[in-house]
């Protein structure tokens, strides 16, 4: 098993505006997708869509109100279910601390190396939403190569 | 042993310029950091410094003309030392794809979080140096946390 890792530092007094960012629609459709519907609590299974390629529904399994946020993939490509995504945060001085996991890969396919940097772009994506009101949610996200 | 594992797309016709800017100090130099220094032919030892607060250097391991680039960490963060950098290059139609891989961390500290965020974001300078002419190198890097 193989794990995507990222860090971002959040300029923001508290986590939280990016717990929102991880937790609603209104949030999360302003920094990873904006074709993103469903519920962010506990059971709820949110939907992101990335049209015309498809997109990933995620089960929500845990969150600590500003602390943690575990969503379980259920459907999308093949090689993303049954992973989980893993996000724990905490307060440093003026940063909120986002540590990231992509948890469970089976292999370190060339697939896993492109959802790696991308899921790096929307991080920043996500911190630029939060400190700035502004993000780059698909499809205004970075091209990063010929797979998007 | 855990890797961070990075792929971007290049729009360039052969995989030429971006084999150069991995294995010349002046192309190094243009995306990575601009205190670059050294050799990088196989044998040759590459010194990356980020002032003020410290850098790496890697000793050239393999190189195959427009394919391939390895260098192994020999001094550096202790986390760093012994690690290794992979570089493979292919041509896709209208995109050099670079596969990256930081190979050999003992374990997922949160610092290989940090670089591994920090890697995805200076891929996408070498990817925007060899597409415009145009970088951004330390000291001019994005900032992504606290850590720089």
């Amino acid at each position: 098993m193989v794990d995507i890792l990222h860090r971002v530092g959040v300029v923001t007094p508290s986590p939280e505006k990016v717990y929102d960012a991880l937790t609603t629609v209104d949030g999360l459709s302003a920094w990873w997708t904006e074709d993103t519907r469903g519920g962010g609590e506990v059971g709820g299974v949110l939907e992101f869509r990335f049209p015309p390629v498809g997109g990933f529904d995620m089960e929500v399994v845990e969150v600590e109100p500003a602390e943690r946020v575990v969503w379980r993939v259920v459907d999308g490509p093949e090689e993303w279910i049954g992973t989980t995504i893993d996000w724990r945060l905490r307060q440093d001085g003026d940063y909120t601390i986002v540590l990231f996991a992509h948890a469970g890969w089976s292999e370190p396919v060339e697939f896993m190396h492109h959802c790696s940097t991308k899921w790096g772009s929307y991080l920043l994506s996500l911190k630029s939403f939060v400190e700035t009101g502004s993000g780059a949610p698909a499809p205004r996200d970075v091209q990063i190569s010929d797979w998007h």
